[in-house]
């Protein structure tokens, strides 16, 4: 099991790259380093990358560069988001797809190009690089489609198919052996409007990605610190290994938001959540699953506002480096669990040592919300997981 | 007459500001003042000042200083327009009002509170200088609440007033003896469901400025290259005369668009709408008329896609710093009208050498359309105008 960490940098936030500190970075990532981790997720932004459609900053691609290159030097290995898009509640779009340019970021054939352009772009630069792993489209891109978004983009799931296949293609075009992968929220697993559907998310790009965030729906649902809620990532594996059986599955994002984690448990959380997704006390770990990548690296300052509140207090790391319990909780997780090897393929009809549970499914994602912690299958697989059985989904088309 | 140039830097645009270059702004610079400009108009990006509502990064204040600087050191004067806000049909807005965090530019008290505080900043860094004049709260910035804007801002009259009065007042209360003024379209002259009046754009700010195109009203009235176009911007000099009574006029943007302006006869647009603003050949110069700023310095470069097309042609130079026919056309007016004093005050009833027109104004502006170009006052003005005798015009209000 792999063990890394979104990089938040401890001073401005992402804006540092307005004017990025290369000796901050490099003690950033040497605390990073020092957690444990042995990957960094790092996220330029979008508009500074790319401020015209036809334009790509120079400037902006070698600032990235050196903090790819700062992260290996600190014996790190390194993915990179390429369209961001959005992050921590604010999107990040260049003016060339707002306002009186507002052009669709998914089907227009122009911004496609543009956003292909970029992502060559990237990729060629990260395929000089031995200490990077691969690229990912971009951090829950795919939220600009979502219906609650404020001024959603519409397409449907053809068209969603025909974007990944494109920007994937982008990068695997100029970098044959890199990751390529593309990255969502719970929307895609369980809202029924998404465009971009779970068949999407584990059928194309190199890996299935998850983000398992407990704010969404187990929180608000079980409530603060119930047991429950160690189990949603699992959860959420368990899901994936159901839509696209026998993928790698990368595990992120996970993270302890103070809204339904108190502040004093969230060692515990992250004790508890590794454990439950690594098969602790002689359980299978999640199939497929072999990185786990915490966000994030570090605390956002209470100097820059409006952020949700929990993003001030997500880091394993605090603003002058010190590792947080959070951290310790962290490193700890790393030397435990660094050995477990996931089984590579889900739980099929083979003899097994849990339980196999049907899921109808619809393969357009149709119905993909009665797989919402809302609804009851949620209920009783993470009473069965308490209970010391964590059931293997296995779909079942309807 | 002073004449002045905005400064489009020539390498990248504005979008030069991610990563400035300090020896072409040098050359840039060296190149606007070769053209016997005497003062230029600087325009930064508000998300990279101010990306996060509570911080503003110290290091894109430093980057615009600098410019500021290396034109206070080539001879120019300089005004800064603080918010960015829009330029040539790009909207550059920071991510912490938009889409999630979407908030009222003009009337939430936050939102003021930090454009407040970025106006201070500025205004503080501008105050010692010497070659600072002064600054504009942004350009054209009133068109995010024009009903046409495709995410319109909404407010009122009074909700304008306040706007204007915290943000000008912020720039009062550092800098005292800076000029501080506020920008705006033909809207705010001719449409009536705008929120920023005629009395607000008359009656605050240190002056009233004048955006003076022809592609809004007059061109597709009358026709390219038609006579008539060459006196709007006079037209809207004594509009702005008869609105406020007695204040400097700043004509803060004139430009010769290719969309009605033929390419060969825009050095011959430059002549005739200048020697209609100083009243070439024994006339009256527009009452009040301090400064005319040419639109703009430096073509925009074919590398940068979806300008409108006249944006890669309104230069005075070309991508390599040459002087264009239309430049060469600047600096002889610059030659030929710098001696012009235009009378302080605009011709009220005393004894004048020109006609005074009364028109019937409603203060709140509800009836502002009146005088738009494609009523009937404009037709009836430049056609005594092309005859020899310019009227003033002189409100009543109804």
């Amino acid at each position: 099991m792999r063990f890394g960490v979104n990089y938040t940098p401890r001073s401005g936030w992402f804006h540092s790259w307005l004017h990025p500190d290369p000796v901050r970075t490099v003690e950033d990532l040497a605390a990073i380093r020092a957690l444990g981790a042995d990957h960094v997720r790092v996220f330029p932004l979008w508009p500074l990358l790319q401020p015209n459609r036809t334009w790509i900053d120079p400037g902006s691609v070698d600032d990235l560069m050196a903090v790819v290159d700062a992260a290996g030097d600190a014996g790190l290995r390194v993915s990179v988001d390429v369209l961001q898009g959005h992050l921590s509640s604010y999107d990040f779009l260049p003016s060339w797809v707002q306002s009186w340019h507002r052009r669709n970021l998914f089907t227009d054939p122009q911004v496609v190009a543009a956003e292909a352009e970029l992502v060559r772009v990237i990729a060629g630069e990260l395929a000089q690089r031995e200490h990077a792993d691969g690229l990912c489209l971009g951090n829950e891109f795919v939220q600009f489609a979502a219906s609650r978004h404020p001024e959603p983009q519409v397409l449907d799931e053809s068209g969603a198919r025909a974007w990944l296949r494109t920007l994937l293609g982008a990068a695997h075009a100029v970098w044959p052996d890199g990751q390529a992968v593309h990255s969502f929220d719970d929307d895609v697993w369980f809202d029924d409007s998404q465009p971009f559907t779970p068949r999407l998310a584990t059928g194309l790009g190199d890996l299935t990605t998850v983000h398992s965030w407990v704010f969404g729906g187990v929180g608000p649902r079980y409530g603060t610190d119930a047991p429950e809620l160690v189990w949603f990532a699992r959860y959420l594996c368990e899901l994936a290994a159901a839509w696209g059986p026998g993928r790698a599955i990368w595990l992120q994002e996970i993270g302890a938001p103070v809204s339904y984690v108190s502040p004093g448990r969230s060692p515990d959380f992250l004790r508890r959540t590794v454990d439950a997704l690594c098969g602790a006390g002689g359980g299978t770990p999640a199939p497929g699953l072999g990185s786990i990548t915490w966000w994030c690296s570090h605390d956002v300052s209470r100097e820059l506002a409006d952020f949700p509140e929990i993003e001030y207090s997500l880091g394993l790391l605090d603003g002058d480096n010190r590792t947080k319990p959070l951290g310790e909780a962290f490193r700890e997780a790393t030397v435990t669990h660094h050995a477990v090897s996931a089984p590579p393929l889900p739980v099929g009809g083979a003899a097994t040592d849990r339980s196999v549970w049907d899921v109808p499914l619809s393969p357009d994602g149709a119905d993909r919300s009665s797989t919402s912690p809302s609804n009851g299958l949620f209920d009783d697989w993470v009473r069965s997981a308490l209970a010391g059985d964590v059931p293997a989904l296995r779909a079942v088309n309807v």
